[in-house]
């Protein structure tokens, strides 16, 4: 197909496979649904350089809740997504971390993106609701954490650290850079990445949660290139968690119009024409699209990743 | 033309007719261009009940003012554009005021909108950055301003209040019935609206600014109803300020569709056809496309149009 | 005793009285415990012209529920209080609710206060977090209500909308005079008044809650005069809901040296004179002594209040 | 005298010692005044360690600006401080900058503090004005400013970067680690410390800068004991600006108490006893004054400091 698509969601990428009936080598699907078939947990492999290149995602493994009944649910049905993306980012961080010699695992959470930008800021909000524990184990010792929340997992404590290192139009450094200081400076197990994603269905905006073993490339799905966060560049295993909260402007119009335009009877190539002149629209290339409610949403769905980071780490 | 373009600005209603050659009786149009053709002021007049019909706006003036260029340049481009709507509002308030008795003229303004909404927040903070004077000259007496303002225009004093009525789903009252509430208790000569507006071209978003005598029905342009403010509902004339700040993603869809249709030769009846697939696009119609950059834009319009007002009663 | 102590709690003008020994004649206190005396609701009466003169407080009850330890025990112990202040606002705003024609009533919520400072933005931080019904009586006609809330307390609904008027120096308007215009325009059948307030104790700040049949003084209680807010002024009962947020700095020195000195064994006149030192402390008196963690604190006791009454008119 | 006077301002431990008539060795102090003595600008230098003892601060210099008359004297009186800030600024940076081989220097402001606490908000409130350079040096390459910044200095470039760590109970890690880590990661030549202080006095607050050349302890003025920030710690120089934006309530008393003391003839024995009362006031412990105005007062300081780094590294 003509044109290319932004979308941050390697679910997204797969499923445009699909709509051609393409079938990807190296590249295997997985769902399951839960909670009466009102959240879809989908799994995509990425499984060698081949799927890699086609699918424009590196190999790994991408984990997406999507669950838009829940988030109109109110607190409870919030509350399941919280409990179930925690669950994901268990599965996905396990063995990733090896435990220190006192028998706490050290992981640093960072929150990307920029606080004065709405639908950017999902990053730094969710550090500001974080349970940070690093501090208190290092003044109140081993053992702190396993005194005083009963339901903390056995033995095992996080030292849970945050920050939220701006956009380089503030800092004047790449968020890579400010991450790979720290991290060199307090030696984490685990550096947890949180970014706002763009997705290519309005649908998904504040509904889909992403988790990925692969690290992240902030800014990639709307066409800002930064530097890499993975274990590569990092230093130390990267796990991602992202949520769409736009969709380019561009995206919106072309999906439009493809679906009209196939309705219509035209065939692919005809379809592919119209395509390109979309690609040109240079002014909407700055425009995003998003919900009218993003200034409340993006408080919704921040307490819902840092209630989930919550849960995976110490059981709250 | 099939489908319905919403919009707020007279001017894009205007367009349209001009774009298929149509000629509206009933309607007169006028533009000039200042600083070097860096800005355009261009007047509607809706001369009669046949143009208004055509129009679908109350018969009255509409003078819009377009600088994109000198919004982008900085301060100075910026308080160039302050002056040019303080100049043109003054023209437009100008007989509306009838002084009271005591040679002070008063000026309600009303800053319509959502606070927490950020593309819908221009209203409310104008509001916060006015040169707000009725309790001083309450408290201080006559003269008072003309003693303490140098510049202040000869011997006439305006007393002004302003108030952000916030919008009904956290008031559970009309904006209207605020207003008229506190109009009948303050009774001010003049009643100022300032709000947030929809377009339909993205190029115009926070950088057009559309003066008005005819009052305002809020959210039209987005497809809410709300009851309209105007010398009629609000028992005192009413002169409206709007800045377009989104852009209904129906509506660039629509257009986006609409050229390129056109661009590839299609004729006006089979436009037709496709634009009435865009208008059943239900998900997208509560989106909307804003610019990358609408928090950071929406302080510098909100402090535009609050230089405005301050230039055209206090000439500060 | 000399020098005048600043506080808008009527509990602790009583108390002063107290610690002197002197009974107050036309004023009755009544106390209770709750939550195994966590919770301390005290009843002050003030029954007549004598009881007002001394009080400095107009005739009528003020209920005060102290719950320092409640509000540091977490959700829980917050959301007791929540309940506690919710049914005490039930009892007080009792027989002075007259139901309409449509066996509803119409209940206006004002949130005093400046939103921009944050020890004063108390009243319009509760009004962002109201249940506003109004508007949803009005579109969907009587019964709407009672359908949609189970545990709505029987046939009566109560037609709820609120607004934050801002502050004078912000609107060039007394908050009396925007309130009373919008009590002319919607007629409700009450208003319920939310306002920080000041103390003289700092162990009251953030923990404690006053409720009053009185109305309210704006800004009494640090030195600012308003029109006052109450059954005369705005012609419909008012109920008046206030927290303590600051302790007036000159207020607060005066204190603590008053009990140095009795500590010390100095008698009444000796204390008299160095009090009448302290009044006269210029600089302080723009001041005020509020707790570190007042931007927090404002943000739970503003949920506070904002579900107590949500409690109170609509079970929830 | 007994009792421990808390604050960071160097000017304030050595008018203490001036109140009590005591020459303190190995302490200068040099005063001059500006705008016809609207500003004062003093410079204590601790010149040894027996200074450094008595004065309770480290060996070095101590720049502090004082013009409570000029900040209110709207935006040109502001201006004036932040270019006199700016200035002394620079001559205290001056040759601890050794420029890099590409005839740049690097600069790394950080601001810190707590940015949802308003009186501690100065430090990051200040890195979101800066002119930050460093990502279009790297990207653009050298002689990028010169060529677009008219008026910056002659050949010099500066590559300044900025950024706000937060403070440990939000990220769990000490503001030193996080800044120790990107100092290692970007070798900046010189760090710049912004943070608001503790001051004795009410009249500083908010009027007064203070700039030093031996770095920072975070937290000190008010009896929070962070790790320092210096050269020492930091691995590059450190030069620091702070601002009063709260008195320790303690103090406040205190003060207030031993002027009225001295006033009626006590000794400075008697005097000593009382004090002594009121270090034991704990609940006092955790409140602070702070102006009535902070929250507004807070945008202008910070907008100085700002202009003022701005001012010192590029001439705007």
């Amino acid at each position: 197909m003509e044109g290319e698509i932004r979308t941050d969601l390697a679910l997204e990428v797969q499923e445009r496979f699909t709509e051609d009936d393409v079938e990807v080598k190296g590249v295997v699907l997985k769902e399951d649904f839960c909670e009466d078939g009102r959240m879809r947990v989908t799994r995509v492999e990425i499984l060698n350089e081949h799927g890699a290149e086609v699918m424009k995602k590196p190999v790994g493994t991408y984990i997406t809740v999507e669950a838009a009944e829940l988030f109109s649910g109110g607190e409870d049905g919030r509350r399941k997504v919280s409990e179930e993306v925690g669950r994901q980012l268990g599965l996905l961080c396990g063995d990733r971390i090896k435990r220190g010699d006192k028998g706490q695992c050290q992981v640093l959470v960072t929150g990307l993106g920029n606080r004065e930008v709405t639908p950017d800021s999902l990053g730094p909000l969710v550090t500001d609701q974080l349970f940070v524990t690093r501090h208190l184990l290092m003044e109140y010792g081993e053992g702190f954490l396993n005194k005083h929340l009963e339901k903390s997992k056995d033995g095992e404590e996080v030292a849970l650290s945050a920050v939220a290192p701006g956009v380089m139009g503030q800092t004047g450094m790449e968020a890579a850079e400010i991450i790979q200081g720290i991290v060199k400076r307090i030696k984490p197990d685990l550096v947890l990445v949180v970014d706002a994603l763009a997705a290519r269905s309005v649908e998904r905006l504040n509904t889909t949660v992403q988790l990925t073993d692969t690290g992240i490339c902030p800014g990639a799905g709307i066409g800002n290139n930064r530097q890499s966060l993975n274990e590569e560049s990092i230093g130390c295993p990267v796990v991602a968690i992202g949520v769409p909260t736009v969709v380019d402007a561009v995206t919106i119009v072309r999906d439009s119009m493809e679906g009209l335009l196939k309705e219509q009877g035209y065939n692919r190539k005809e379809i592919g024409l119209f395509l390109k002149g979309v690609e040109g629209m240079r002014k909407v290339n700055t425009m995003f699209v998003t919900p009218k409610s993003i200034d409340e949403e993006i408080h919704q769905i921040s307490r819902t990743i840092s209630e989930a980071i919550n849960y995976c780490f110490f059981d709250i």
